[in-house]
């Protein structure tokens, strides 16, 4: 699939500040959450702050992503519409973000999906890669809409960039370190190239059932695919092409998880934030309350991106289950 | 049980000023959330505010009038520290204000009750109200600790009574309405005072399993006690001698809702809003969404005061066992 990059902006910093400037009027400005019992179970007391990216516009980051694709479109793309495939939170962003604008969008989604489409044309295709890719190549030939790749793509790893510029605007120190999942590595790579120059130490949390990027970083070889077997469903996709190169630059380490421990973050954050966050969020609170983490010796504030909080409400409550 | 007031207040919209300059130092302004898809399955399409009290500290808007009500003491009577009786919020509110400042608490609890103390010194007793007042009226012969009452006392309203003053700033427009949820009627009696001369008409909200609030409207006369079958645990007391007259005076009405409809608007706060709040909360969204509340035909903005999110989430969420 050819993912259309028309004027492409350099992977810097400044591309990431740029990215802000044209969404911050379309995405919310999401809150920062504290709380002292939460920070006082790290061993080290460090102040954490929760970048709340569930309450995000479709309830994940990839709002920003989704929006800074649409803003890079030309009169005529944006008329021909926009399309990808997701089986979760970025075509929900991307169908919320053409809705905003008033364009088309059409979805590829496995039949398992359950995703809101916010009014979004979706067509159904089998679950593996293959369908999916031969489904859009359709929905493309058919409409001439553009593909808005889900990570693996220069202004969707820009615009989740955004996310790292507004925690360190919102917090009132400097911020030691920040942590973000990985699935795709969207987020995590964005946040490297937004921290790039801040002396902000940057680290990748991820689910041992999906432990492509970290195996990939210590074999110094991106792993191309991923036998996913987690409850952290946002994380279940191999790392991108381009993503993966710059957390090998910048990222600093990606702490592996168990999913119970993903499982008694995400209870925690429930509990104690009184937020609504999916499995993925919880990841990067887990991390921080790994050893592995503790042994970094961070002092000072970490800050902490909470992706988003789509979670099947229809379901059990996965510490309940347990 | 006699609840000393030392130097009590008016119980007007100006003392609720006065205790909102008080507390506002010590208690979490707390955001307001909006959401166009809540909004729009309103009939009328008011837009609606919700006030997140499940994120004031302790998880609660009591949290406020626990506040006020230790700004009121003396320090001799700080240092005998500071009791209750209450099978929820308030204990829990209080002890963590105490905490705070350092001073002693005292908190009655039944066995069944599983609130988070806070360093608070708990007492058991037998679930019934007699035992509750022998075992209190016991501890303070015992700690001469202050009695601070968990809704049938002036300062615990006009504490209360804050968060309507902060929600009326933040929205962006002039409200229409105002509801909040009535179990006690700390908050409501409360929210009445603080409204009185804006304009903003007032609403509660009960469920039917314990509705002792609106019977008592109808017929004229407080009802002394009530049989609660509801989830709405923060719901079960009867409306205090204190609180009544407040809301049979400046309430214009209490909305009845069913236990499904709780539930329901509770799952609807979970999902879209991507906050933890307790059946409660639900309640006043609940009565929102009613067919007795849409035929009041207000037209503006309205508020809902989401009143608190202690969850006990060892247990399955409600429409899950549905």
């Amino acid at each position: 699939m050819n993912a259309r990059q028309p004027e492409q902006l350099p992977l810097t910093r400044s591309s990431v500040l740029a990215a802000h400037d044209v969404i911050k009027s379309r995405a919310h400005r999401t809150p920062i959450f504290t709380s002292s019992s939460l920070s006082a179970g790290i061993t080290a007391g460090n102040n954490l702050y929760f970048k709340a990216e569930n309450l995000q516009k479709g309830g994940a980051f990839k709002f920003r992503g989704a929006s800074f694709n649409l803003s890079r479109l030309s009169h005529e793309e944006l008329q021909r519409g926009v399309c990808t495939h997701s089986s979760g939170n970025h075509a929900g962003a991307l169908a919320l973000a053409a809705k905003e604008r008033g364009i088309k969008c059409f979805v590829v989604m496995v039949k398992i999906d359950a995703v809101r489409s916010y009014g979004a044309e979706i067509m159904f295709c089998e679950p593996n890669a293959p369908a999916r890719a031969a489904t859009l190549a359709m929905v493309q030939a058919r409409t001439g809409a553009t593909f808005i790749p889900p990570y693996d793509a220069i202004n969707t790893i820009l615009g989740q960039g955004t996310a790292f510029l507004e925690l360190s605007e919102q917090v009132p120190e400097k911020l030691a370190a920040v942590i973000t999942p990985v699935g795709g590595g969207g987020l995590l790579a964005g946040t490297a190239l937004a921290a790039e120059g801040t002396g902000v130490r940057v680290f990748g949390a991820e689910p041992a059932g999906a432990d492509d990027c970290a195996r990939g970083l210590e074999e110094g070889k991106r792993r191309e695919d991923v036998d996913a077997n987690t409850i952290a469903d946002g994380l279940r996709t191999p790392v991108g092409v381009l993503n993966f190169p710059i957390i090998q630059e910048k990222v600093e380490r990606v702490i592996v998880v168990s999913d119970e421990e993903v499982i008694e973050a995400m209870r925690l954050l429930w509990e104690r934030l009184k937020l609504v966050v999916e499995p993925s969020s919880a990841t990067a609170f887990a991390a921080v309350r790994n050893p592995a983490f503790r042994e970094l010796g961070i002092k000072g504030p970490i800050g902490i991106i909470l992706s988003g909080g789509n979670v099947d409400m229809s379901k059990p409550l996965p510490w309940v289950v347990l």
